[in-house]
């Protein structure tokens, strides 16, 4: 039976989003997928339509992970979408962008194979499925119109069809089990897991141990561990407990442990990534980023409180636009992001229904004036608008000398009242960094980097992709291509 | 037996320096130290002053491991020298650097022990025989003149010492000894360690395997992996092995890979070092780069010879004068350390006899005039001269207006010929992360982040410390304050 309950189109601004399947479970699958978020999803659709019987398993009480939290929105160069808009784009101008924003940490060969399957990857979703709006949009660091997004505006547009698949396939998707153990045989394979059934998050004695048998593989997918303060601060000590994460609580590190404990190789996990733009008027993950990264990136600016000025290009990658917000926090400044009612009618067209829940919700606030929004914020009403008439200027020419952003072809000069602002505060986003694996998913061994037999990985748990920042929208193609090829492999090597 | 083979005060230039010690390998000891340089060695002359029976096991044929290249210069903030000179300095203000320079990266507990230890070590090390000058001097991202360099002149003068104070307490060095295993017991517990006896570097089918037992602890002192190709281009795949780096032949990661599958969590290790300023006409660590880093940084500037133009600021952290060099090196450009006779003098003077090695091997040059020295390199003479022009006044204003430079107070007008010239081509240098430790360097098992009986690390192989750079004199420090520290941890855990 499958449970789904998924409250309105815009749900990613809710904790988390219950998807529920509840099947026996079988002593043995040929194919055990860890994770229920795209990348498990994807591999366990791909490794059954490759034949393998298989069971996803899932410690939350609720499927997607922090899928569920996702904006929906994927990078996919050279896309036929693309192509029909006579947009020029390629996998290798991603791969070019990718080497650039995560400063060549990223493994060119790793890179190559995800920019080069997103196209067709991408057809392969709607083959499941999904469903895609056509209008092609960017994201800070992304050097051309690439990405899309799912009819739904969010990730449960990817995840209640690949749900709905799964079903079809007679796949089971078992929430409420924790698996705190990969086991290996005698040579070295990884042949089952052991679990807790009905283990409930949060209460550590709960569950009940089982052993389950994979004949031909276990799939990692289990995300990443921005919610755990305590890994993430052996890491990265300057992440401590005080800083927020948009990240859902059960994003923790358990696995990425026990991965270690049997020889994986684990790489680049200090990397960190903050999402720069999020609400600090909303819990977890929220709306308000998508507001500042549409509405303010694309087609309004972003304000330092204290000077009434802009302080960074606003379409900059992540790890730049983070550091510009925390210098002006550390000031003593409040960072916003503006735009006018025009602004806000394109934000709407890229995110329907965003605006209503932001309104309600007290993350976007709505003022009459400029007067009245420099008052609200304790800015200087001429330094304001003195900001605004230069970057008015700016739109007009079509450059911005400032700070060299490059202007959205579709942005036009800032002068329709009211004005729209959310607070920016960044929240610990996505983990880069993690299991070392070939570029087709195989896990590989710290001690001899060769492949651990019986053991693959795909999406936030993997390291090595996207180096030192990820792009936005580059998470949604890592897990899709990556899960599907998962899927593939363990396939292909169990006809070995 | 102690042999010791050294060329002269100033053999850091050389690939490697002779020490070994011959004695009968016994089948037990309390403590097992693995590795010879500063960690290693100062872990096992505290162990054995501790009461410890002690070996210490290398790989190579010949002691010291890298810091047989070191240039012997350790940061001591708040040394009894900087008080008797009146220089104000604390652990608390290199604390503080560490945190800039590092990104905040480095744990503040560990930085707090290593800056704290400084000093109390220093005094340690000159019982064991090691001699100071006590010319203070500065390295870029210290904010102190808080280095001290030996009176050798190079790391030498602390290995030499340290290896007569281990024969008198009748610790065997035991060379062509390499480890291939971290052997423990049904509880978790390091026992001993398997080595390979009579191994040779480099023929891999040599050695033949013994068990040796370690009843209290084995250190691990093995320094970092700078020349492990296949290990450093997962962790940053830039790194191939069309570059050079500084260290010997040895700095292998067999044993970050062995300590990784016995389950000690390994942190940062994807911050790998250059050293900015090496000289590209000599091999491995040469000396050019005491000369660019003392004659330039100090008392001289650097050049882009395509420009003419000094392109950064000279006493900056690694990183940043790394980045500058490689700008200018990748837009087809060569970067120069300059200096006159006068600053040739100053740096004569903390680099007793450098000169005659470098004029020699030919790493530095010397030019009558600017003219000719712009002749040599094709640099555009009268931007050469507007440079130099520039540079005096700003020497003589006591300010850097163009780059920000802390210029040093013995800095003067380089109006003085002859010109000496070192070429400057980044080499990888140093790997800040790796084994993660307690703040009494006991290893940190991945597992669940409590200590793994019976193994201790210190020194370049451990991780966490030092953070995204390493501020120069910091490595000496680090590693004999945290093998000292390691000597003492293990026989006071021995009591327990």
């Amino acid at each position: 039976m499958l449970q789904v309950m998924v409250s309105g189109a815009l749900c990613s601004a809710l904790p988390s989003i219950a998807f529920a399947q509840t099947q026996k479970l079988a002593p043995e699958y040929d194919v055990i997928v860890i994770g229920s978020g795209f990348a498990g999803l994807a591999a366990a659709i791909s490794a059954a339509e490759n034949g393998a019987k298989v069971a996803v398993l899932e410690k939350m009480q609720v499927a997607g992970g922090n899928s569920s939290r996702s904006g929906g929105m994927m990078a996919i160069p050279g896309s036929s979408v693309q192509k029909e808009q006579g947009i020029e784009d390629s996998p290798a101008k991603l791969a070019a962008d990718m080497k650039r924003i995560g400063l060549g940490l990223g493994d060119p060969e790793h890179i190559k194979v995800v920019t080069e399957h997103a196209a067709p990857t991408f057809e392969w979703t709607k083959k499941q499925g999904v469903v895609w709006r056509t209008d092609l949009t960017g994201k800070g660091g992304h050097s051309a119109r690439r990405c899309l997004i799912t009819e739904e505006g969010t990730g449960q547009g990817i995840l209640i069809p690949f749900m709905k698949k799964l079903k079809e396939l007679g796949v089971p998707v078992l929430t409420g089990m924790k698996v705190i153990r990969l086991d290996k045989n005698k040579d070295g394979r990884v042949i089952g897991v052991t679990a807790l059934e009905d283990y409930k998050f949060g209460k550590e004695d709960s569950g009940k141990p089982v052993e389950i048998k994979a004949k031909d593989g276990v799939i990692l997918a289990f995300g990443g561990f921005s919610a755990d303060v305590g890994y993430r601060t052996r890491l990265d000590p300057k992440l401590t407990g005080n800083l927020k994460t948009t990240n859902q609580p059960g994003a923790t590190a358990e696995l990425m442990r026990e991965a270690s404990r049997i020889g994986a190789n684990i790489i680049q996990a200090d990397w960190i990534q903050f999402l720069p733009n999020t609400s600090p008027d909303e819990e977890g993950m929220g709306m308000g980023s998508h507001f500042a990264s549409v509405g303010g990136s694309l087609y309004g600016l972003w304000i330092n409180t204290k000077t009434g000025k802009r302080f960074t290009d606003e379409f900059g990658d992540r790890k730049t636009t983070t550091d510009a917000i925390f210098k002006v926090l550390d000031a003593g400044g409040k960072t916003i992001s503006v735009t006018d009612s025009v602004g806000v009618a394109s934000f709407n067209k890229v995110r329907p229904g965003a605006m209503d829940i932001l309104r309600k919700n007290g993350a976007v606030k709505e003022y009459a004036t400029l007067d009245d929004l420099a008052k609200a914020y304790g800015i200087s009403p001429d330094a304001l608008k003195q900001t605004f008439a230069e970057f008015n200027k700016a739109i007009e020419s079509g450059k911005d000398t400032e700070f060299g952003r490059k202007l959205d072809k579709d942005i036009k000069p800032l002068t329709h009242a009211p004005y729209y602002v959310s607070e920016m505060s960044p929240k610990i986003h996505h983990t880069m960094g993690g299991i070392a694996t070939d570029t087709s998913t195989r896990v590989l061994s710290v001690v001899d980097d060769k492949p651990i037999p019986g053991l693959y990985a795909a999406g936030e748990c993997t390291g090595g992709i996207h180096g030192a920042v990820r792009i936005g929208a580059n998470a949604v193609m890592d897990c899709l291509v990556n899960g599907k090829l998962a899927g593939e492999t363990v396939m292909k090597d169990a006809k070995k």
